[in-house]
Protein backbone atom coordinates (compact mmCIF):
# COMPACT_ATOMS: atom_id res chain seq x y z
CA UNK A 1 0.00 0.00 0.00
CA UNK A 2 0.86 3.63 -1.23
CA UNK A 3 1.82 5.88 1.47
CA UNK A 4 -0.54 8.84 1.81
CA UNK A 5 -0.67 12.05 3.48
CA UNK A 6 -4.41 12.69 4.85
CA UNK A 7 -6.02 12.85 8.19
CA UNK A 8 -9.35 11.71 9.46
CA UNK A 9 -11.11 13.91 11.95
CA UNK A 10 -14.84 14.00 12.79
CA UNK A 11 -17.38 17.04 13.86
CA UNK A 12 -20.27 17.09 15.52
CA UNK A 13 -23.02 19.44 13.98
CA UNK A 14 -25.67 19.73 17.21
CA UNK A 15 -28.39 21.89 16.83
CA UNK A 16 -30.11 22.67 19.99
CA UNK A 17 -34.08 23.79 20.09
CA UNK A 18 -35.28 26.07 22.63
CA UNK A 19 -38.00 28.48 23.31
CA UNK A 20 -38.69 28.44 19.26
CA UNK A 21 -35.21 29.71 18.50
CA UNK A 22 -32.37 26.79 16.77
CA UNK A 23 -28.87 27.17 18.00
CA UNK A 24 -25.94 25.33 17.47
CA UNK A 25 -23.26 23.80 19.76
CA UNK A 26 -19.56 25.23 19.36
CA UNK A 27 -16.36 25.39 21.49
CA UNK A 28 -13.43 27.53 21.86
CA UNK A 29 -10.35 25.89 22.65
CA UNK A 30 -7.51 27.14 24.66
CA UNK A 31 -4.60 25.80 23.22
CA UNK A 32 -3.52 25.26 19.29
CA UNK A 33 -3.96 26.96 16.06
CA UNK A 34 -7.42 28.05 16.07
CA UNK A 35 -7.88 28.99 19.63
CA UNK A 36 -9.00 32.07 19.42
CA UNK A 37 -11.79 31.15 16.74
CA UNK A 38 -15.41 29.04 17.70
CA UNK A 39 -15.59 25.51 15.90
CA UNK A 40 -17.91 22.51 16.01
CA UNK A 41 -16.93 19.78 19.01
CA UNK A 42 -14.48 16.80 17.20
CA UNK A 43 -11.19 16.52 16.47
CA UNK A 44 -8.83 13.70 14.83
CA UNK A 45 -9.84 9.70 14.47
CA UNK A 46 -7.71 7.31 17.06
CA UNK A 47 -6.52 4.40 15.56
CA UNK A 48 -8.16 2.06 17.54
CA UNK A 49 -11.93 3.53 17.57
CA UNK A 50 -14.71 3.24 15.11
CA UNK A 51 -15.88 6.52 13.46
CA UNK A 52 -19.14 7.01 15.44
CA UNK A 53 -16.72 6.21 18.42
CA UNK A 54 -14.60 9.09 17.74
CA UNK A 55 -17.62 11.50 17.64
CA UNK A 56 -19.24 10.54 20.74
CA UNK A 57 -15.88 10.42 22.56
CA UNK A 58 -15.24 14.09 21.06
CA UNK A 59 -18.12 15.74 22.29
CA UNK A 60 -18.40 14.51 25.54
CA UNK A 61 -14.51 15.33 25.93
CA UNK A 62 -15.23 18.87 24.55
CA UNK A 63 -18.66 19.68 25.66
CA UNK A 64 -19.49 17.03 28.65
CA UNK A 65 -22.56 15.62 26.95
CA UNK A 66 -23.73 12.28 25.76
CA UNK A 67 -26.07 12.07 22.47
CA UNK A 68 -26.88 8.52 22.16
CA UNK A 69 -28.02 8.94 18.48
CA UNK A 70 -25.70 11.12 16.21
CA UNK A 71 -26.70 10.82 12.02
CA UNK A 72 -24.28 10.54 9.49
CA UNK A 73 -24.03 13.72 7.81
CA UNK A 74 -21.83 14.26 4.95
CA UNK A 75 -18.15 13.75 4.74
CA UNK A 76 -16.16 16.67 3.50
CA UNK A 77 -12.95 15.86 1.66
CA UNK A 78 -13.14 17.85 -1.92
CA UNK A 79 -11.12 21.00 -0.68
CA UNK A 80 -7.25 19.67 -0.15
CA UNK A 81 -6.46 22.96 1.71
CA UNK A 82 -9.41 23.10 4.05
CA UNK A 83 -6.92 22.80 6.88
CA UNK A 84 -3.69 24.73 6.54
CA UNK A 85 -1.99 22.48 8.60
CA UNK A 86 -1.99 19.38 6.63
CA UNK A 87 -4.53 17.43 4.37
CA UNK A 88 -7.77 16.55 6.44
CA UNK A 89 -10.76 15.26 5.63
CA UNK A 90 -13.73 15.36 7.99
CA UNK A 91 -16.73 13.32 8.72
CA UNK A 92 -19.37 15.35 10.18
CA UNK A 93 -22.43 14.36 12.60
CA UNK A 94 -25.83 15.42 12.95
CA UNK A 95 -27.96 15.46 16.19
CA UNK A 96 -31.02 17.73 17.24
CA UNK A 97 -30.80 18.04 20.81
CA UNK A 98 -32.73 20.22 24.10
CA UNK A 99 -30.30 22.32 25.40
CA UNK A 100 -32.34 22.87 28.94
CA UNK A 101 -31.88 18.63 29.07
CA UNK A 102 -27.83 18.64 28.71
CA UNK A 103 -25.92 20.32 30.75
CA UNK A 104 -22.12 21.45 29.45
CA UNK A 105 -19.10 20.51 31.09
CA UNK A 106 -16.03 21.44 28.50
CA UNK A 107 -13.11 19.55 30.06
CA UNK A 108 -9.94 21.35 30.49
CA UNK A 109 -8.95 21.78 27.35
CA UNK A 110 -11.66 23.68 25.85
CA UNK A 111 -11.83 27.63 27.08
CA UNK A 112 -15.70 27.31 26.77
CA UNK A 113 -18.66 25.70 25.14
CA UNK A 114 -21.92 27.44 24.51
CA UNK A 115 -24.79 26.89 22.15
CA UNK A 116 -25.49 29.97 19.72
CA UNK A 117 -28.68 31.12 17.99
CA UNK A 118 -28.30 29.75 14.53
CA UNK A 119 -28.63 33.50 13.42
CA UNK A 120 -26.28 34.97 15.08
CA UNK A 121 -23.35 32.61 14.73
CA UNK A 122 -19.41 33.89 15.95
CA UNK A 123 -16.90 33.62 12.97
CA UNK A 124 -16.03 29.63 12.69
CA UNK A 125 -12.82 28.20 12.28
CA UNK A 126 -11.66 26.22 9.16
CA UNK A 127 -14.99 25.62 7.25
CA UNK A 128 -16.99 25.12 9.57
CA UNK A 129 -19.81 27.41 8.68
CA UNK A 130 -20.48 24.52 5.26
CA UNK A 131 -21.07 21.98 7.99
CA UNK A 132 -23.50 23.90 9.55
CA UNK A 133 -25.24 24.96 6.42
CA UNK A 134 -25.54 21.23 5.66
CA UNK A 135 -26.59 20.38 8.83
CA UNK A 136 -29.38 22.90 8.49
CA UNK A 137 -30.39 21.60 5.12
CA UNK A 138 -30.23 18.10 6.27
CA UNK A 139 -32.89 19.09 9.16
CA UNK A 140 -35.22 20.88 6.85
CA UNK A 141 -35.58 17.60 4.44
CA UNK A 142 -35.44 15.20 7.36
CA UNK A 143 -38.53 17.01 8.56
CA UNK A 144 -40.21 15.94 5.55
CA UNK A 145 -39.57 12.05 5.58
CA UNK A 146 -39.41 11.73 9.73
CA UNK A 147 -41.53 13.23 12.45
CA UNK A 148 -39.32 15.32 14.34
CA UNK A 149 -40.04 16.91 18.42
CA UNK A 150 -40.08 13.78 20.62
CA UNK A 151 -36.78 14.21 22.36
CA UNK A 152 -37.02 18.23 21.81
CA UNK A 153 -40.92 19.24 23.43
CA UNK A 154 -42.07 18.78 26.70
CA UNK A 155 -43.71 15.10 27.77
CA UNK A 156 -46.60 16.76 26.87
CA UNK A 157 -47.40 19.96 24.94
CA UNK A 158 -49.69 22.70 23.17
CA UNK A 159 -50.26 21.58 19.73
CA UNK A 160 -48.34 25.43 18.72
CA UNK A 161 -44.82 23.95 20.06
CA UNK A 162 -44.56 21.45 17.74
CA UNK A 163 -45.96 23.91 15.01
CA UNK A 164 -43.51 26.52 16.09
CA UNK A 165 -40.60 23.84 15.82
CA UNK A 166 -41.31 23.02 12.71
CA UNK A 167 -41.59 26.46 11.94
CA UNK A 168 -37.77 27.30 12.88
CA UNK A 169 -36.03 24.64 11.82
CA UNK A 170 -37.88 25.89 8.47
CA UNK A 171 -37.56 29.22 8.24
CA UNK A 172 -40.76 29.66 7.05
CA UNK A 173 -44.89 30.01 7.97
CA UNK A 174 -46.85 27.24 7.49
CA UNK A 175 -49.87 27.02 6.01
CA UNK A 176 -51.11 25.54 9.75
CA UNK A 177 -54.67 23.92 9.15
CA UNK A 178 -52.97 21.69 6.45
CA UNK A 179 -50.46 21.02 8.87
CA UNK A 180 -52.41 20.28 12.25
CA UNK A 181 -54.53 17.88 10.01
CA UNK A 182 -51.37 16.38 8.04
CA UNK A 183 -49.50 15.70 11.93
CA UNK A 184 -53.09 14.08 13.26
CA UNK A 185 -53.41 11.84 10.42
CA UNK A 186 -50.05 9.82 11.17
CA UNK A 187 -51.58 8.85 14.44
CA UNK A 188 -48.17 9.93 16.81
CA UNK A 189 -50.21 12.54 18.42
CA UNK A 190 -52.46 12.32 21.38
CA UNK A 191 -55.06 14.35 23.13
CA UNK A 192 -54.73 14.56 26.89
CA UNK A 193 -57.87 15.94 29.14
CA UNK A 194 -55.64 18.69 30.18
CA UNK A 195 -55.62 22.29 29.26
CA UNK A 196 -52.70 24.77 29.54
CA UNK A 197 -53.60 28.69 29.31
CA UNK A 198 -51.28 30.69 27.04
CA UNK A 199 -51.33 34.34 26.75
CA UNK A 200 -55.06 35.94 26.47
CA UNK A 201 -56.64 33.34 24.01
CA UNK A 202 -58.58 30.07 25.08
CA UNK A 203 -57.02 27.39 27.04
CA UNK A 204 -55.01 25.48 24.54
CA UNK A 205 -55.78 20.98 24.99
CA UNK A 206 -52.32 19.49 25.45
CA UNK A 207 -50.67 16.75 23.55
CA UNK A 208 -48.34 13.73 23.72
CA UNK A 209 -46.54 11.85 21.91
CA UNK A 210 -47.51 8.19 20.94
CA UNK A 211 -44.15 6.70 21.23
CA UNK A 212 -44.85 3.03 19.86
CA UNK A 213 -46.19 4.91 16.58
CA UNK A 214 -43.71 7.70 16.42
CA UNK A 215 -40.68 5.47 16.42
CA UNK A 216 -42.41 2.95 14.00
CA UNK A 217 -42.79 6.45 11.72
CA UNK A 218 -39.31 7.05 12.17
CA UNK A 219 -37.90 4.06 11.07
CA UNK A 220 -40.57 3.72 7.91
CA UNK A 221 -40.50 7.29 6.91
CA UNK A 222 -42.86 9.65 6.76
CA UNK A 223 -43.76 11.80 3.13
CA UNK A 224 -44.99 14.82 5.02
CA UNK A 225 -45.25 16.95 2.62
CA UNK A 226 -45.03 20.60 3.69
CA UNK A 227 -47.31 23.31 2.51
CA UNK A 228 -46.27 26.94 3.26
CA UNK A 229 -48.73 29.68 4.08
CA UNK B 1 -0.81 16.98 14.77
CA UNK B 2 -0.78 13.13 16.45
CA UNK B 3 0.75 10.73 14.18
CA UNK B 4 -2.53 8.46 12.85
CA UNK B 5 -2.41 5.27 11.02
CA UNK B 6 -6.17 5.52 9.26
CA UNK B 7 -6.18 5.26 5.48
CA UNK B 8 -8.48 7.03 2.78
CA UNK B 9 -10.18 5.09 -0.12
CA UNK B 10 -13.53 5.52 -2.42
CA UNK B 11 -15.71 3.14 -3.39
CA UNK B 12 -18.18 3.62 -6.57
CA UNK B 13 -21.88 1.88 -5.95
CA UNK B 14 -22.96 1.75 -9.63
CA UNK B 15 -26.12 0.52 -10.52
CA UNK B 16 -27.30 -0.29 -13.53
CA UNK B 17 -30.88 -0.69 -15.21
CA UNK B 18 -31.77 -2.71 -18.22
CA UNK B 19 -34.16 -4.98 -19.16
CA UNK B 20 -36.30 -4.76 -15.36
CA UNK B 21 -33.51 -5.84 -14.10
CA UNK B 22 -30.93 -4.34 -11.62
CA UNK B 23 -27.14 -4.38 -12.05
CA UNK B 24 -24.22 -3.48 -10.14
CA UNK B 25 -20.78 -2.96 -11.52
CA UNK B 26 -18.00 -4.75 -10.16
CA UNK B 27 -14.07 -5.63 -10.96
CA UNK B 28 -11.70 -8.13 -10.70
CA UNK B 29 -8.28 -7.51 -10.10
CA UNK B 30 -5.39 -8.85 -11.60
CA UNK B 31 -3.04 -8.36 -8.71
CA UNK B 32 -3.10 -8.32 -4.76
CA UNK B 33 -4.21 -9.26 -1.86
CA UNK B 34 -7.83 -9.32 -3.17
CA UNK B 35 -7.67 -10.56 -6.52
CA UNK B 36 -9.56 -13.57 -7.47
CA UNK B 37 -12.46 -11.54 -5.45
CA UNK B 38 -14.99 -9.28 -7.26
CA UNK B 39 -15.39 -6.03 -5.59
CA UNK B 40 -16.41 -2.78 -6.31
CA UNK B 41 -14.70 0.00 -8.31
CA UNK B 42 -12.27 2.29 -6.26
CA UNK B 43 -8.98 2.81 -4.65
CA UNK B 44 -6.77 5.04 -2.18
CA UNK B 45 -7.49 8.72 -2.67
CA UNK B 46 -4.11 10.37 -3.60
CA UNK B 47 -2.83 13.23 -1.39
CA UNK B 48 -3.63 16.26 -4.28
CA UNK B 49 -7.09 14.86 -5.38
CA UNK B 50 -10.53 15.56 -3.57
CA UNK B 51 -12.93 12.91 -2.67
CA UNK B 52 -15.08 13.28 -5.63
CA UNK B 53 -12.07 13.75 -7.98
CA UNK B 54 -10.91 10.37 -6.47
CA UNK B 55 -14.02 8.74 -6.96
CA UNK B 56 -14.36 10.04 -10.75
CA UNK B 57 -10.64 8.82 -11.56
CA UNK B 58 -10.72 5.13 -9.99
CA UNK B 59 -13.98 4.85 -12.05
CA UNK B 60 -12.50 5.76 -15.14
CA UNK B 61 -9.18 3.68 -14.68
CA UNK B 62 -10.79 0.41 -13.45
CA UNK B 63 -14.02 0.25 -15.65
CA UNK B 64 -13.36 2.84 -18.42
CA UNK B 65 -16.79 4.51 -17.49
CA UNK B 66 -17.07 8.38 -16.92
CA UNK B 67 -20.34 9.29 -14.80
CA UNK B 68 -21.08 13.19 -14.23
CA UNK B 69 -22.77 12.86 -10.88
CA UNK B 70 -21.79 10.62 -8.08
CA UNK B 71 -23.79 11.45 -4.89
CA UNK B 72 -21.82 10.67 -1.50
CA UNK B 73 -23.64 7.71 -0.19
CA UNK B 74 -22.06 7.26 3.54
CA UNK B 75 -19.00 6.80 5.08
CA UNK B 76 -17.52 3.11 6.56
CA UNK B 77 -15.14 3.03 9.54
CA UNK B 78 -17.19 1.86 12.67
CA UNK B 79 -15.26 -1.58 11.98
CA UNK B 80 -11.81 -0.53 12.44
CA UNK B 81 -10.67 -4.00 10.77
CA UNK B 82 -12.57 -4.16 7.75
CA UNK B 83 -9.08 -4.21 5.90
CA UNK B 84 -6.66 -7.17 7.46
CA UNK B 85 -3.90 -5.03 5.98
CA UNK B 86 -4.31 -1.75 7.65
CA UNK B 87 -6.91 0.35 9.00
CA UNK B 88 -9.13 1.96 5.73
CA UNK B 89 -12.09 4.02 6.20
CA UNK B 90 -14.17 4.42 2.37
CA UNK B 91 -15.89 7.04 1.45
CA UNK B 92 -18.79 5.27 -1.07
CA UNK B 93 -20.60 7.13 -3.74
CA UNK B 94 -23.93 6.31 -5.82
CA UNK B 95 -24.70 6.06 -9.29
CA UNK B 96 -27.68 5.07 -11.47
CA UNK B 97 -26.66 4.18 -15.32
CA UNK B 98 -27.84 2.67 -18.06
CA UNK B 99 -25.32 -0.45 -19.13
CA UNK B 100 -26.29 0.19 -22.76
CA UNK B 101 -25.05 3.53 -23.08
CA UNK B 102 -21.62 3.11 -21.63
CA UNK B 103 -19.01 0.97 -22.45
CA UNK B 104 -16.83 -1.04 -20.07
CA UNK B 105 -12.67 -0.39 -21.10
CA UNK B 106 -11.07 -1.69 -18.11
CA UNK B 107 -7.20 -0.74 -17.69
CA UNK B 108 -4.71 -3.43 -17.48
CA UNK B 109 -4.26 -3.86 -13.84
CA UNK B 110 -8.05 -5.00 -14.02
CA UNK B 111 -9.06 -8.64 -14.93
CA UNK B 112 -12.49 -7.56 -15.63
CA UNK B 113 -15.49 -5.44 -15.20
CA UNK B 114 -18.66 -6.69 -15.51
CA UNK B 115 -22.19 -5.84 -14.26
CA UNK B 116 -23.91 -8.79 -12.03
CA UNK B 117 -27.88 -9.16 -11.22
CA UNK B 118 -28.11 -7.75 -7.35
CA UNK B 119 -30.00 -10.85 -7.15
CA UNK B 120 -26.99 -13.01 -8.44
CA UNK B 121 -23.79 -11.25 -7.37
CA UNK B 122 -20.38 -13.54 -6.50
CA UNK B 123 -18.77 -13.57 -3.31
CA UNK B 124 -17.32 -9.94 -2.32
CA UNK B 125 -14.26 -8.76 -0.95
CA UNK B 126 -14.08 -6.41 2.33
CA UNK B 127 -17.38 -5.59 3.19
CA UNK B 128 -18.81 -4.56 -0.39
CA UNK B 129 -21.63 -6.42 0.20
CA UNK B 130 -22.56 -3.79 3.38
CA UNK B 131 -21.80 -1.04 0.74
CA UNK B 132 -24.33 -2.74 -2.19
CA UNK B 133 -26.96 -3.04 0.35
CA UNK B 134 -26.48 0.32 1.58
CA UNK B 135 -27.02 1.55 -2.08
CA UNK B 136 -30.15 -0.13 -2.23
CA UNK B 137 -31.41 1.17 0.41
CA UNK B 138 -31.02 4.66 -0.22
CA UNK B 139 -32.35 4.06 -3.85
CA UNK B 140 -35.50 2.83 -2.43
CA UNK B 141 -35.40 5.87 -0.41
CA UNK B 142 -34.58 7.78 -3.34
CA UNK B 143 -37.46 7.19 -5.36
CA UNK B 144 -39.77 8.84 -3.11
CA UNK B 145 -38.44 11.80 -2.89
CA UNK B 146 -36.63 12.55 -6.02
CA UNK B 147 -37.74 11.58 -9.98
CA UNK B 148 -35.90 8.29 -11.28
CA UNK B 149 -35.74 7.26 -14.90
CA UNK B 150 -34.38 10.56 -17.01
CA UNK B 151 -30.92 8.72 -17.81
CA UNK B 152 -32.25 5.38 -17.68
CA UNK B 153 -34.86 4.85 -20.35
CA UNK B 154 -34.99 5.25 -23.67
CA UNK B 155 -36.11 9.16 -24.52
CA UNK B 156 -39.72 7.76 -25.65
CA UNK B 157 -41.51 4.83 -23.52
CA UNK B 158 -44.48 3.20 -22.54
CA UNK B 159 -45.74 4.03 -19.40
CA UNK B 160 -45.25 0.46 -17.49
CA UNK B 161 -41.35 0.87 -18.79
CA UNK B 162 -41.13 4.24 -15.91
CA UNK B 163 -43.52 1.53 -13.92
CA UNK B 164 -41.37 -2.06 -14.33
CA UNK B 165 -38.41 0.75 -13.24
CA UNK B 166 -39.57 1.20 -9.81
CA UNK B 167 -40.89 -1.89 -9.29
CA UNK B 168 -37.60 -3.60 -10.32
CA UNK B 169 -35.67 -1.11 -7.70
CA UNK B 170 -38.32 -1.41 -4.85
CA UNK B 171 -38.50 -5.65 -5.44
CA UNK B 172 -42.53 -5.03 -4.81
CA UNK B 173 -45.45 -4.39 -7.05
CA UNK B 174 -47.03 -1.56 -7.11
CA UNK B 175 -50.43 -0.59 -6.77
CA UNK B 176 -50.52 0.93 -10.83
CA UNK B 177 -53.75 3.27 -10.70
CA UNK B 178 -52.47 5.13 -7.81
CA UNK B 179 -48.50 5.03 -9.42
CA UNK B 180 -49.68 6.46 -12.91
CA UNK B 181 -52.13 9.03 -11.44
CA UNK B 182 -48.78 10.40 -8.84
CA UNK B 183 -46.63 10.61 -11.72
CA UNK B 184 -49.10 12.19 -13.82
CA UNK B 185 -49.81 14.59 -11.21
CA UNK B 186 -46.20 16.17 -11.13
CA UNK B 187 -46.16 17.23 -14.76
CA UNK B 188 -43.13 15.29 -15.58
CA UNK B 189 -44.18 13.04 -17.91
CA UNK B 190 -45.53 14.50 -21.62
CA UNK B 191 -47.31 12.11 -23.62
CA UNK B 192 -46.21 12.26 -27.46
CA UNK B 193 -48.51 11.09 -30.68
CA UNK B 194 -46.65 7.74 -31.16
CA UNK B 195 -47.71 4.45 -30.03
CA UNK B 196 -46.13 1.00 -29.93
CA UNK B 197 -47.36 -2.63 -29.56
CA UNK B 198 -46.15 -4.67 -27.02
CA UNK B 199 -46.93 -8.05 -26.97
CA UNK B 200 -50.28 -9.54 -27.85
CA UNK B 201 -51.86 -6.15 -26.04
CA UNK B 202 -53.16 -2.62 -27.03
CA UNK B 203 -50.55 -0.05 -28.86
CA UNK B 204 -49.20 1.62 -26.17
CA UNK B 205 -48.59 5.40 -25.93
CA UNK B 206 -45.27 6.76 -26.12
CA UNK B 207 -44.09 9.58 -23.18
CA UNK B 208 -41.44 11.47 -23.02
CA UNK B 209 -39.71 13.58 -20.00
CA UNK B 210 -40.67 17.08 -19.71
CA UNK B 211 -36.63 17.93 -18.95
CA UNK B 212 -37.40 21.55 -17.24
CA UNK B 213 -40.04 19.87 -14.90
CA UNK B 214 -38.09 16.72 -14.74
CA UNK B 215 -34.80 18.86 -13.21
CA UNK B 216 -36.88 21.03 -11.61
CA UNK B 217 -38.36 18.29 -9.38
CA UNK B 218 -34.93 16.53 -8.78
CA UNK B 219 -33.88 19.58 -7.01
CA UNK B 220 -36.83 20.47 -4.78
CA UNK B 221 -37.62 17.27 -4.18
CA UNK B 222 -41.30 15.48 -4.98
CA UNK B 223 -42.44 13.67 -1.35
CA UNK B 224 -43.58 10.99 -3.50
CA UNK B 225 -45.84 8.69 -1.52
CA UNK B 226 -45.53 5.19 -2.89
CA UNK B 227 -48.37 2.58 -2.22
CA UNK B 228 -48.04 -1.41 -2.84
CA UNK B 229 -50.46 -3.78 -4.71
Amino acid sequence: MKNQNIKVAVDAVVFGYEKEQLFILLVQKKFGKSSNAWMLPGGMVQDDEGLQTAVNRELKEETGIEINYLEQLYTFGNDIYRDSRTRVISITYLALANPQKLQLKPSSKIKEAKWFNVNEMPSLAYDHSKFIKKGIERLKSKLSYQPIGFDLLDDEFPFSHLENLYKTILGKELDRRNFRKKIMSFGILEETNKKVSMGSGRPAKLFRFNKQKYRALEKEGIYFEIKYA
